[in-house]
């Protein structure tokens, strides 16, 4: 989505001169081209967001092949995106690790991967990307674009910056910007891998690389996106396989031995720089820039109708912090329907509470 | 507290030869041994809870020199443990790292530090220890017992293991077991330091020291001390010390610059060994093993009476928590008064209510 005669200049100034974007895409667009809609993914999802993909493990990506897409439950036929009406689509970030450019790559002035030298991304910078996909892909004015997370970050993004192209627009489980609790858990996430003995400054591409790390800021973001209340119901202080503590450090409860698990299941398919990346892009991000720190004046520019969903037990994007947003629209006379989901899944409600969604996004879409 | 004669057995199975504590006391024993007060330190806490300590810069505790104890505002003359009245006592815990045995002490029986090599230590390892203590300074029954965090789970302890010795127990913010979100975040704050590459297996004590991982655990740690409340009442999404953002990831943001100092300041005063091993003794407590894994049955053993102290928005040791325990109290018929303190400092609350905490334990002490 750039080249040298069409580089890509972000946010923080620098320009990407080389700039490829995997998508993904389901169902047909219509004649009219009025059908679209895009999912814009979260920190560890990719443009795989729904059914198997058949060609998973002979691109490398082994454990695509094992799981469906991090959304199946939502996009589909017959599902909340039903693929039978829409056509969706959904890309990989910049700065990821999922076929669009990211710290993994070459950098074509050298050769060698960018590695910490890639620069640093934002989400307006995905937005600018997966604007120009959709202009490669022959749609000027989306249905709809909607994301949980950071995805729901990119949603609002994509309505005040391209307010001419978004019809509507579906924020679940993301406010403005993110609060400082999130922040500091990012820091400690961060500090993880940048300690690792295998990071070295972000080139180890060519030897082992930080997992371990990397792992560590895994169990920092899963803790976040679960409450006390569903690690309470799935793990309690149950031990693992044992009857007796072990009197060590070794995994004794069952919430210790799961995090170890997502861990290293992570490690294996994620890239520690692009963790690095995208976590600075959640931080920086805040919609109210659009109006000079004002957030009314900011979603002023919007002219899309809105569904912006918060989840009861969300500790990461608090329902108080949804629904400041939904009131800035509301001070702006933009048409929202805000919605509080009631949830115990904590921030991962967005994915688990699946016909509550289903139900209020599929009636929110026939409605636009 | 033990020595070849008298080896203290500790529950992990194995046993210590060699013991020394590192206590303070404050005010003056009655003729009658009837006013002491036992004050359980938490994680980070030693001996010297209150008053300015004179001797600490020779005593190569710089950092003691430039701050009060840390309960300074609870525990001195006029105080809510007033030491005009009663004979205050604190002693630094087994496998710290404040002048009470630990990992970074030499193992007599190889003249080495300990290192990981010290024995798993728990909360009721740490209660006999303090009874030794109490032997040692002619105190057969306490007063009362009381603590935050840990030091309110020692205090429970203390009820459960010697229910003759103890007359008042006051455990806040404080339940009877940590609950799986805590155990969760100690597992990333140990993996921070197990990964720390000057870790090398917990023999660093002739090398560079494992900071920047124990710096990353009390970042964790300090996050979990606070409450979404107070990190965005203190901070916020304000920038430090500069207007823009540095498109780096170095610290832009107040949250980053103070999690980075508190990091620093903390891994000159601490011992990474000593940390892991809290925190699994943190980990492992739980008061319903005294009844066979019920509570109720576990409290029933307790004579004394009870003033159970939870904090409105504390994530670590719930108010929801605490409250089991009350609960459990009064199933087992046992004097308890329970109250939950209205907060927005979070699990910080039991040092920063000062006025209600005083209010409160002066109270409770003066019906004893």
């Amino acid at each position: 989505m750039a080249d040298a005669a069409h580089p890509l200049t972000l946010a923080c100034g620098r320009s990407l001169t080389s700039v490829e974007v995997e998508f993904e895409t389901y169902g047909e667009l219509s004649p009219g081209r009025d059908n679209a809609i895009f999912i814009a993914p979260a920190l560890s999802g990719g443009a795989h967001c729904a059914g198997w993909d058949a060609t998973a493990e002979e691109r490398g990506r082994a454990w695509e092949a094992t799981r469906p897409g991090w959304w199946d439950d939502c996009v589909g036929p017959g599902k909340a995106f039903d693929t039978r009406r829409y056509f969706v689509v959904c890309a990989s970030l910049l700065g990821g690790c999922y076929g669009t450019t990211g710290p993994a790559d070459a950098d074509p002035e050298t050769g060698r991967p960018y590695g910490q030298r890639f620069p640093t991304v934002t989400v307006g910078d995905w937005v600018e990307v997966e604007a120009r996909l959709m202009d490669h892909l022959g749609i000027d004015t989306l249905l709809a674009v909607a994301g949980g997370s950071l995805g729901g970050q990119q949603a609002i993004e994509w309505a005040l910056r391209f307010p001419d192209r978004v019809r509507g627009c579906i924020p679940l489980a993301a406010s403005s910007s993110l609060p400082p609790m999130g922040i500091a858990l990012n820091v400690v996430a961060r500090e993880a891998i940048l300690n690792d003995p295998h990071f070295r400054g972000g080139d180890y591409y060519d030897g082992p690389r930080p997992d371990r790390g990397l792992g560590t800021a895994r169990m920092l973001g899963h803790i976040s996106y679960l409450s006390a209340m569903s690690l309470e119901r799935k793990f309690g202080r149950r031990l693992q396989d044992r009857s007796d503590l072990s009197w060590s450090l070794a995994p004794d409860f069952q919430v210790e031995s799961y995090l170890h698990h997502q861990a290293q299941s992570f490690a294996r398919r994620f890239d520690a720089n692009s963790y690095l990346a995208i976590t600075r892009a959640m931080d920086y991000y805040d919609a109210a820039d659009h109006g000079g720190g004002d957030l009314v004046e900011a979603v002023r520019r919007a002219t899309c109708r809105w569904l912006v969903l918060a989840f009861e037990s969300d500790w990461l994007y608090p329902p108080e912090e949804c629904e400041k947003l939904a009131r800035a629209l509301e001070a702006a006379e933009r048409p929202v329907r805000y919605v509080r989901v009631p949830s115990t899944y904590g921030h991962d409600a967005f994915l688990l509470e699946v016909a509550a969604v289903t139900d209020l996004v599929r009636e929110f879409l026939a409605g636009l």
